[in-house]
C-alpha cells in the first residue's frame, strides 16, 4: 500500500479502512512506514490483528509509526520507494502527493498491479492500457489487490 | 534530461536536439547514462562538444552508452533516478515510459522545475498547477529549462 | 544477521544455530534473504518457529531463500545492506566476506553494537576500542548480541 | 578517492597532495563531495586544475564542497558509498572511519583495485591477500591507483 506522509478526512478514513480489509484478508500490509495515509492504513492492519511492514527512508527505526510491526530502516530516502513496491504482490495507492506518483510508475515498471483510490488519474499520450485499476471504494481496492495478487481461475 | 532506454524516430530526434542545445548553452547534461532517448540526448551533447554526466543503475561504467563524459556506476537500479533528477538545476523530461514518469514524479517532489516534451500528459484530480511546463519543441524544452534553472530577473 | 551469499561446514552449522537461538529467544532475524550464511541462519530460525525478514538486493521476491516469513525486495543492490543492519537492534557478523566487512562498517557508521563469530579481525591504525564485541560460538554470539540489543540493569 | 567528513593535520595534508597528483596526471577525481578528507582531495585536484565529481548522500547540490566540478546529488545516503567506489578505476583509501571501510569493502566487491594510505590496516581470518596495496606517501598512493587503473605491459 502505497500514500503520502499527509491526507486528511476522507482519504484517512479510506487508508484506514484498506489496512483493516487486509489484515482481515490474512494478507501483509507493507507500506512506507510513517506518517499520515501510511499511519492510517497501518493502524487499520494493526487493530484488525494484521501484520503491518515498515520500510522507512532514515536509517532509524523509532521514525516508524507506532503500529509497524517489522520495521526496515533502510537509509536510502526515496530511493526505499523501490523496496516498498518490490516487496508486494500488488499495490493500493491512496491519495495524489509526488512520493506516491513515483511509486506507481515504480511499481509499473516492475511489472505489479496497481490498484489506485482516490489518487493519480493517470493517462499516457498514446491512450493505451496502464495496467492501473481505478476503484471507488476500500472494499473494492482491496478486492481488486487480493485478486491481483493471487488471480482465481 | 530524462527519458527511456527505447524509443523512436521523432522522440529520438527532438532528445538528440534537446543534448546539443543544452551543450550549446554551456550547460552539463545528467542523464541515466544508457541506451534510446538517454544515448541520443548524449550523442547531440557530446557531438557539439558539451560534457555529458551519465548515471547508470548498474556498478559497471562499461554499461554507458559512448557519448558519456563521466559515468557514474551506482550499483543501485533504478535508484538511480533519484541521482539523476537530484543532479540537475532543472529537468527535461522526453518520452512516456515508466521510468521517467517515476523521475518527473521525484524531480518535483524534489521541487526541481521540469519541463515535458512528448512526455507525460499529467493532471492530478483536484486539477491544481503541477509546476510541469509542457513543450512542442526541443528548442522550446531546453529555452524554458534554461530559464528555469537560472530565472533572469 | 549478517553474512555471505557462500560458506562452509562450520560458518554453516553457526548461522543455523545462530538463527535457531534469536528464534528461541524470541527475537526477529533480519537478514539478506539469499543462500549460503543467510540461508542457514533463516533455517535455523524458521525451524524454531521463527519470523525471518529477508532484505534482497533485487527487486524479485522470488530470490528469496525458502526460510525467510517476509521479504523486502528493495531492488538497489548491495545498498541494501545499509538496510540490513539499520533494521537491527544488534548485528551478529558471521564469516570473512567482503559483503559481510561493508555491512560491520556500516553497522558501526549507525552506531549498531557488532557481535563477530568466525567473521573480520578487525582493528584500527590507532588501536583503539572499535565496539565490536569477538565471540567464539553461537551461543556466545546470540547472548551478546541480546545484551547489547536490550542491557539489563 | 575514499575517506571521511573529518581528519586533521598529516591526513589533509596527504588528501590534498592526492587531489593535485590525480589531476597531474590527467585523470578524473571522483569522491564523496563532502568536507574533510573529501573536501581536501577536492581542493587539491581543483587547484591543479583538474576535474571533481562529488557523490553527495543527499539530494542536494548545495552540500558539495567548493572544489567540486560536477555533483551527483543521489538523495540515497550512506548507499550513495557504493556509487563513489564504482565510478572509479582504482580507489584511494585515505584515513580510518567507518564510512571509508565500508567503502573498501564495497569497492573490493566489485573487484575494484584499492590503495590504502594511512587507512585500515585489513587481514582476514585466513591471512589470504587482500588486493588492498598499503602505501607509505601520497606519491606511491597515486602512482599505484594510475598503475592498477590502467595497467602498462
Amino acid at each position: 500500500m502505497i500514500g503520502g506522509a499527509r491526507g486528511e478526512g476522507e482519504i484517512l478514513d479510506d487508508a484506514e479502512e484498506v489496512g483493516r480489509r487486509i489484515a482481515e484478508a490474512g494478507a501483509v500490509l507493507v507500506c512506507g512506514g510513517r506518517t499520515g495515509v501510511m499511519e492510517a492504513a497501518s493502524r487499520g492492519a494493526s487493530e484488525a490483528g494484521g501484520t503491518v511492514i515498515g520500510v522507512l527512508p532514515t536509517a532509524d527505526p523509532a521514525d516508524a509509526n507506532p503500529y509497524v510491526t517489522h520495521v526496515i530502516a533502510t537509509g536510502v530516502g526515496q530511493a526505499r520507494n523501490l523496496a516498498v513496491v518490490g516487496s508486494g504482490d500488488a499495490v493500493i495507492a491512496i491519495g495524489g502527493e509526488w512520493g506516491t506518483l513515483s511509486e506507481i510508475a515504480l511499481a509499473r515498471r516492475l511489472e505489479r498491479p496497481v490498484i489506485a483510490l482516490q489518487s493519480w488519474p493517470l493517462r499516457n499520450r498514446a491512450g493505451t492500457d496502464l495496467g492501473i485499476a481505478e476503484t471507488e471504494s476500500a472494499e473494492q481496492a482491496v478486492s481488486a489487490a487480493l485478486e491481483a495478487a493471487d488471480p482465481q481461475p
